[in-house]
């Protein structure tokens, strides 16, 4: 495999290597910036040969940790591997790997859950620590150090330009049709030295086409031939559809208002089932010509670019199943023209949110009956994946949805509660509620207005009188009345489920 | 009064009459967009003439409610004459007016708080209904209908843009010296027409020093004569002063380690004595040629234009002492120079204050120990003032900090909690925590590193053993350990203090 086919620069062939000499260069105690989001265009070798390392070391009795700071989520390759061997001291800003996650919340690994949007400036000012080394996946090492990025752009530019060193993964799997398929802004500063970032639809190009790096800071290149994690496409569920349906419906009776253009404005969505199942809907919706300006590319959105209803996507990563992928590769220089891939930072700032007037639509774990909405915490003190991007486009988004099912573990949870058990979205920032059950859009109401019309569309109505009941008792009870609560029991429904297995 | 002398346009002339008149022509349930923020440009005689006919009306068993949309705070004249006589149905996007909290907190007034940045744009949406007629205080009426702003800017394009008609107050109390101070941007779009906004420095004019309006709208003229709510200027004391010495002390250590610039970055910060003895402490300090983008010009800024410790200061409103006021009037000729005055979906504007890397400095209620703050909610249920700007300038800020006194009502309150009671800035927004006892710096910590510092750094020591008690207990009892808490104890403290008066 070792053929340096990929990589193009005369000089940077010498530093070809394998993976566990590579892996050999990572010292402990430092931070690595990896690339990576939504499992595309994540390493696939250094990891698991950094994890081999560190668990021989633990063998010895050494101590071995690193701070690894993504994209965003990754695969079982860099998280899982890292997480097995206890080789991760922080991490950040996100993750959604089950072996992470087990660790984070069995309290032996720190994880800090920060807004997408933030991590680039956050390392820019200094803010999180000096960053070590940078390990990348790109699709060619072209001359003079220019990459050919991969399936997704997430942090590399700030990766490769602030890490003292960096490792190159070439992955020859990715197709060379991607060339011409990302646009890397340079234009960011630090405070006093920002302007415009002069970008007005989600088609325009403001950057070039590679990521640029210091060729001396590369220390090593590892070539590799091998997929992203394969994202498992799964047909929507009834659930899903009837979510998808609400806001569809939901967004026709915006258009008729004269609230929306007849073509939308440029959607934004999470990944999943739900969202999927929304791009399913859109398919057999009349609007036409259709934007996206998002992080994720996902199998729905693939799909609704190639027959024609978006005529244009913007993302920072490419997450699809594997025959997705297919269809992607086999007709990459259309989609090249239709889609962009930019860096997170530019996909998630609030600038350009604001400014595009993005349509948002992001999965939430629960919302209680003000309004309020948690992403991320599972009974309020174990974290699930993390915000990700959905407070950057949620708090700046023309139009914002926060969606699941009604319940979860088979009607044991409902996901509409008294008081949410952590906030990852204020009632300040939370314009529209779904669930199967129905949509509650709750713009330019107040707090009890909010709550009779959560409980009774969003709730399932095997929880509603017990939210009812709890409302009721509030607003007669709770010593204020303008956000009516009973502080005692606000948060026993999680307390019950914690002891009992049933809220 | 009915002079006419600052009612420069002929025709408009003919449109002045008295308080009562123009009141007259307001009806019941319909939205008024009034001017003011922060006690400033508000109108002042025909939300009195209002009050009288709303409270005759409801002796006559009539109903009579409006809803009352205004930049953000405003005066005894405004909202507690209409909150008095229960003339208001809705109120937004924030209101400091005890007789209105008590409305509110009783249940009998609708409030909706709303992120000041997003109130001008959600009105063009058509999010918050239709605004029926504007009521603005200007300083001057001038030819065909081009208005002289009063002191203060905030929603007013948007009314009399918005406003089917418009009613106006001509004040001659406010200096024409005012003339060249304001300037008001007309270059927002609705998406998907919106461009980059062209600031890039706090002294940036980007707009008009007048608002324009349809002459045709305006249904009436009133002329007063009245200064502005005085805000009565309290020198700092001994909690606010430790606060500001906490901050000027970090803000000097970001300096020597090259985070920030030795001028620092623009500053911001909310009202009150904590902020004015931050700008008395930063008059004593090294720092010079400092610029402010903030909401409020308040007594302790001014005095540090007038000191030349601040070059220039961009806001929306000017909330000056009696004293201050006479100064700012002196010297209009100097400060026009040094300071703008903006819409307030400006000065408050996500694009803006990312790009120019502003540092702000909130107040709040109360923090807990993982770094969630509430700014709005005493006890969870009665709301304080509202979210105001905090949430604008916090989420994009370069350096954001909030503020409080450790302890309330003489140490029955602590205002370091396990579990704040209601969130308006969450774990994601917010950096750093100050109290008189000291300051935690978040940045780049995960929650349990957190819990440590804000217990150490910021809680009063005689609260701090039971929230190291909780902490501890957590740490070993909760369910998940990425944020430990004991959801049955997790606010107990605030339903101790509504049982006993002690938390």
């Amino acid at each position: 495999m070792s053929d340096g086919a990929r990589v193009l620069d005369p000089v940077l062939k010498g530093k070809i290597m394998s993976a566990e000499e590579a892996a050999a260069l990572i010292p402990s105690g430092i931070n690595v910036g990896m690339s990576g989001f939504t499992g595309a265009g994540y390493p696939k070798a250094v990891p698991l040969a950094l994890a081999r390392r560190i668990a021989a070391a633990h063998e010895r009795g050494e101590p071995f940790k690193i701070g690894v700071w993504t994209g965003a989520s990754t695969a079982p390759e860099l998280d899982g591997a890292l997480a097995k061997v206890d080789g991760i001291e922080m991490r950040l800003p996100y993750q959604s790997d089950p072996t992470c996650r087990e660790r984070i919340n069995a309290g032996q690994m720190d994880y800090i859950d920060i807004h997408l949007s933030h991590v680039a400036q956050f390392v820019w000012f200094g803010f999180l620590g000096h960053l070590h080394v940078a390990v990348v996946e790109v699709a060619a090492v072209l001359e003079g150090g220019r990459l050919l990025p991969s399936t997704s752009v997430g942090n590399n530019k700030t990766w490769l330009d602030q890490a003292d060193k960096i490792i190159i993964e070439v992955n020859r799997h990715p197709s060379l049709g991607l060339e011409g398929m990302h646009d890397v802004y340079y234009g960011t500063r630090l405070p006093p030295h920002r302007q415009p970032i002069p970008l007005t639809h989600p088609s325009d190009r403001i950057g070039t086409p590679y990521l640029e790096c210091d060729p001396s800071k590369i220390i090593a290149i590892v070539e590799t031939d091998q997929p992203d994690r394969n994202t498992v496409f799964t047909p929507p569920d009834e659930n899903s559809r009837l979510i998808a349906g609400h806001i569809i419906e939901f967004l026709t009776h915006e258009v008729k208002k004269g609230r929306l253009p007849e073509n939308l404005l440029p959607l934004q969505s999470g990944v999943g089932n739900v969202a999927n199942a929304v791009f399913a809907g859109l398919k057999e919706s009349p609007f036409e010509n259709l934007t996206a300006y998002t992080e994720v590319l996902q199998d729905g959105m693939l799909d609704l670019v190639a027959c024609g209803k978006l005529s244009f996507a913007s993302a920072t990563a490419l997450s699809l199943s594997h025959e997705a992928a297919a269809t992607f590769n086999a007709k990459i220089d259309d989609f090249r023209k239709k889609i962009v891939l930019r860096p997170q930072e530019i996909s998630n700032h609030p600038e350009i949110i604001r400014r595009l007037g993005i349509i948002a639509m992001n999965g939430m774990i629960e919302a209680d009956i003000y309004g309020n909405v948690n992403s991320t915490h599972i009974m309020g003190s174990s974290i699930m994946n993390g915000i990700g991007g959905s407070g950057d486009f949620a708090r700046n988004a023309y139009l914002s949805f926060f969606m699941t099912p009604s319940q979860a573990k088979g009607g044991a949870i409902s996901c509409i509660v008294p008081m949410v058990s952590h906030v990852d979205h204020t009632e300040h920032d939370v314009q529209v509620i779904v669930t199967e059950q129905g949509l509650a859009d709750l713009r330019g109401l107040a707090p009890k207005q909010r709550a009779k019309l959560v409980i009774e569309k969003c709730a399932h109505p095997h929880f509603r009188p017990a939210l009812e009941d709890y409302y009721r008792r509030a607003l007669r009870e709770s010593p204020g009345r303008h956000t009516p609560h009973l502080l005692d029991e606000a948060l026993s429904w999680h307390s019950r489920y914690l002891k009992t297995g049933m809220m």
